[in-house]
């Protein structure tokens, strides 16, 4: 067995962000269930706030972190209880699986070899089969516990407020109400059942919304421990799930070395390494050896795959006008290979298939947007709109075999055109969740592209789509470092965040709250604490206010003492404290008469749209 | 006379963008208008790209560039030549104008001095004036020609394309429909009679939305040539108006140094510096003061005042129970001047005696939201709305005398109360142009804050907003730096520009549709060169493939030549072109056919409310 050798100076990203600690609660079941829990200072008299944890062990101190044996596997012991699986002699790696990589650029292999699991006698092992039979699974029970988060304190504290369109959320998550959503098909569980290391998670309209964040090895061969740290580090900062979008040398063994340190759902598109295996030719695609990529990851535990289904040999034409043609990778190649033969997409053709294996490890199909608009330009067009036609057929089909399936959508979007694109693709795939990239909403920032993609990320986030791809400041011109992975990450969980505020999820609020009340009392420590990336807030305090005493300051950095805001509003308020005592309440009691009609409520015109 | 003593190592920012050329258009009366022209790559075989251009003469090589005598003033003549205005003996500089300061930490006098103009015999000399009396000035010509960018050229080449709600912008920009426009009160074009120097821009929703940037000094001691930096700095990046809002010694003087250096309107809020006269005692604030830094501030030009003149007394308790209480600077000294006293603001009950003021010089009135919400808990509340509505009360005064007024806005909403506040400020005050701090759209994002403001800026901004006021990403914690200050702007940039597309600006979209070509063809250099931040997107560029070699390869950095999917699209329209005279077209014909209902148009939701 070879022996990794990790650089000497490496380590992973542990332990917990400043100022929380790692908690679990327990399911009735006996499920661990993760949060972070940020504690406030005495003064505030708060009790500490509860965080949706995507951060997995790696934030816990107390866990054991050992790159070489992976995180320890309890989902493994729900999917044997469920008795439909079977252990079998998985199908052996082959060179080209790595790129027929030579010794000297070789990774070594994951040190633990497993059998891999998959359906025994045809039976439908997915979150989705299950749904639909009633079951409710551990999967779905640590899900509702999971979303439940401050829904009680919600309900206590705030009343509902937002504007949902088709979202429905509830004041409560049950598991049979995680349940039903599954098996609706509003809603899926990304968890292969050979991802034993994975804590469940949801992704659905009513949900609260996720982002993805995708790595991938360079064309310079990388080596494991990095490319495991770019997971840990995307899952840090709040990355819901990671896809891994390697191409190249060592892409079987990188993934291998992911999966089994990953607490989050991973999703690939297996095109790119099918792809590899007949050297780069998409020509030479074939059925066989895409099946057999397929089977591959499957038995590694990959969570849900990218497939371009959609794009049929007649959509072609639709882009030869285009301004920007086909800026997806996997429909350009899949194009190409339409072209080439003068045939039908096989993708499509074997979907059922396709879905078929799927069904045996409960992989998650996302069906991918190959004529994903790449400007403005070429937004909302035939093409885009005849592809999403398509992955609506697709969709059905995938339910056909009880696959879970999500959809991807674009892209570069203005403004004006992203409602339309939530309203198609709800309307032509029966509400499976969106997916979506961006949208941008211009193409003249290359190299601020997560903010013009957080943007439209916000609204369609807003309108209903229940996954956010993210983009790094790094789009259109080369590849993410450290810093824009978290600099795109965080711009996400922004959008995301504002969308679940605007959506009216009843629990959002809560955190904003807890931090303008932290802002307001100059509690400087739990606002930094609070925030989405405390390091940052820290660090920008203590340029222009670096001492110590400074984050004890009754004032902000940018006006100091004498013109803080702030500061001169608690004197206000105290001041109208005492004024109320003495009299003030006279005239307050004038104005609102006077004023009552300052009250009236606003139509709010997006509410007029739900109609 | 001092002699300003610049630090040997300073200069200001100057010369051209990259690929960029100054451009200047004559109009018919003979005014210079300049713009930014993008020369594209030859193979290209596209006309220069012509770009709205906020620089100023900085970016002009031919331009002679002296800080210590400013820049010419070719406004004098427009204004002299309407024979209403008179020079005069203008008000003395006192010690306590710059803070008492010491002669250790004092900053020399701009070294021209000018003697002020003032309207003569009471005469009105706003734009407003004019444009009620149906004379076009040269501002407003300027103007037209400046918005009228493109406009032409996309007649030609785009469809209109678009949700404007309120906006009803022409196709084609003349001086009369700017005079009609500013007469309507729906515009503003602040210029200071006194503002010889400055470059006109109009402020309202029909036109292109702006942005602006504020600048001040700190509380230690800044020298002039950094504060002329910081203007300079701003405009390069595209900030339409700078607000200088130095507190603190010298400001009179550090203002004096950036107005006559700058091309662009400045506003400032008087009231900081009246406080400061007052050696920052709220209660000590008395109408004389305030009043005598007004006269100060119009006879050194500053083209528009933010004046918090709504909040009234009987507001402030209704801001008791808020989570952020108030978070406007001027709007807490006001309520703490109100509560002192307990008397009305006398910048309400002064309102029309500081209209009489303004109306002599022509100087902008911007409605302070001294009630603004500062958090996501305080949006559209009482408080917010109350001053609104008083703010639309002011706005009829200020009309009354013949004064130029916008109205600020918030803050801190939600996604979903953005619309709102855009329709209740429409309503209460009379179609003024309405000028937004963000709106932030969630609290828990500090270091981020120009990315959660952007996405409200952009939203506010599509529903009709004129102008957007820039966030940094050190908002709520520090003072911006050279680098937040370039973050900020471009960031806004984008904000203002998705909104112009989103309102179906018929000229937004050319700019996109180039960089789109650009970036398909592979071509790098205009890619960079039409881009917002043309140094970020080369040096992005550069990390990932730094040989001058691959600004020209046919490929992306992100996936390399094998998997780069815009190399693979043009195989691929390369392939159906060839397809398509061998008999791909009857496919392509059939298709259609089938498809002929795939080319539904999607009724946008968005458009449903504006009835």
């Amino acid at each position: 067995m070879n022996h990794i050798t990790l650089p000497s100076d490496f380590a992973l990203t542990t332990g917990p962000f400043p100022g929380s600690r790692k908690h679990y609660l327990t399911t009735t079941s006996g499920l661990q269930v993760p949060f972070r829990e940020v504690t406030l200072d005495p003064s505030a008299r708060e009790e500490p706030v509860r965080l949706y944890d995507t951060s997995g062990p790696y934030s816990d101190p107390s866990a054991r972190i050992c790159i070489e044996e992976g995180l320890s596997r309890p989902r493994d012991a729900w999917v044997l209880a469920r008795g439909d699986v079977e252990a079998y002699d998985g199908r052996p790696v082959q060179p080209q699986d790595n790129g027929n990589v030579g010794p000297a650029h070789a990774v070594p292999e994951f040190p633990l070899q497993r059998r891999p699991l998959r359906a025994r006698d045809g039976k439908a092992v997915t979150q989705l089969a299950y749904a639909r039979a009633g079951i409710i699974t551990p999967e779905m029970e640590y899900v509702a516990v999971r979303e439940n988060l401050g829904l009680a304190k919600a309900r206590e504290t705030l009343s509902r407020d937002g504007v949902p369109f088709e979202a429905d959320i509830p004041d409560e998550i049950t598991p049979e109400w995680v349940r039903a959503e599954v098996a609706a098909g509003r809603a899926i569980i990304p968890a292969n059942i050979n991802h034993g290391e994975l804590e469940p998670m949801a992704i659905g309209r009513n949900f609260l919304v996720k982002i993805n964040a995708n790595i991938g090895n360079s064309a310079v061969t990388s080596g494991v421990a990095e490319e495991v740290e770019k997971m840990v580090w995307s899952i840090r900062w709040g990355a819901d799930t990671v896809m891994d979008l390697s191409t190249g040398r060592n892409i079987h063994h990188i993934r291998e070395w992911i999966m089994r340190n990953s607490p989050v759902p991973i999703g690939t598109v297996p095109l790119y390494q099918a792809l590899e295996k007949v050297d780069g030719i998409a020509e030479n695609l074939s059925w066989e050896v895409y099946r057999d990529t397929l089977i591959e990851q499957c038995e590694q535990g990959v969570d849900y795959f990218t497939i371009h289904a959609g794009l049929l040999l007649s959509h072609i034409p639709l882009t030869a006008n285009r301004v920007t043609g086909i800026v997806s990778r996997g429909g350009s190649i899949m194009a190409k290979w339409c072209l080439a033969h003068h045939r039908e997409n096989f993708l499509y053709t074997r979907f059922p298939e396709i879905c078929e294996i799927l069904r045996a490890y409960d992989v998650a199909v996302s069906l991918g947007d190959g004529l994903r608009p790449g400007s403005i330009a070429d937004a909302n067009d035939a093409a885009q709109f005849a592809e999403l036609e398509t992955l609506g057929e697709l969709t059905k089909i995938a339910w056909q075999h009880d696959v879970q399936v999500m959809i991807e959508g674009p892209g570069h979007v203005p403004m004006h055109k992203i409602k339309a694109n939530v309203a198609l693709q709800q309307k032509l795939c029966g509400d499976a969740p969106f997916y979506t990239l961006g949208p941008l909403v211009t193409d003249i920032a290359p190299g601020y592209d997560h903010i013009t993609s957080a943007i439209g990320a916000s609204m369609i986030g807003w309108f209903g789509t229940a996954m956010l791809c993210y983009v790094t400041p790094k789009e259109h011109l080369g590849l993410p470092d450290r810093e824009d992975v978290r600099q795109g990450v965080v711009t996400y969980k922004i959008a995301a965040h504002a969308a679940d505020l605007a959506k009216g999820h009843p629990a959002a609020r809560l955190r904003d709250d807890a931090l303008s009340r932290a802002r307001f009392s100059f509690r400087w420590h739990d606002q930094f604490n609070l925030s989405l990336d405390p390091e940052k807030a820290l660090e920008f305090h203590d340029e222009t206010l670096p001492k110590d005493a400074h984050k004890e300051a009754h004032f902000c950095s940018m006006c100091g003492p004498k013109f803080c805001s702030m500061k001169i509003s608690h004197e206000v308020r105290d001041h109208a404290g005492r004024e109320r005592q003495e009299g003030m309440a006279e005239m307050a009691d004038k104005f609102r008469q006077q004023g009552g009609d300052l009250y009236v409520t606003i139509p709010d015109p997006f509410t007029a749209t739900q109609g």
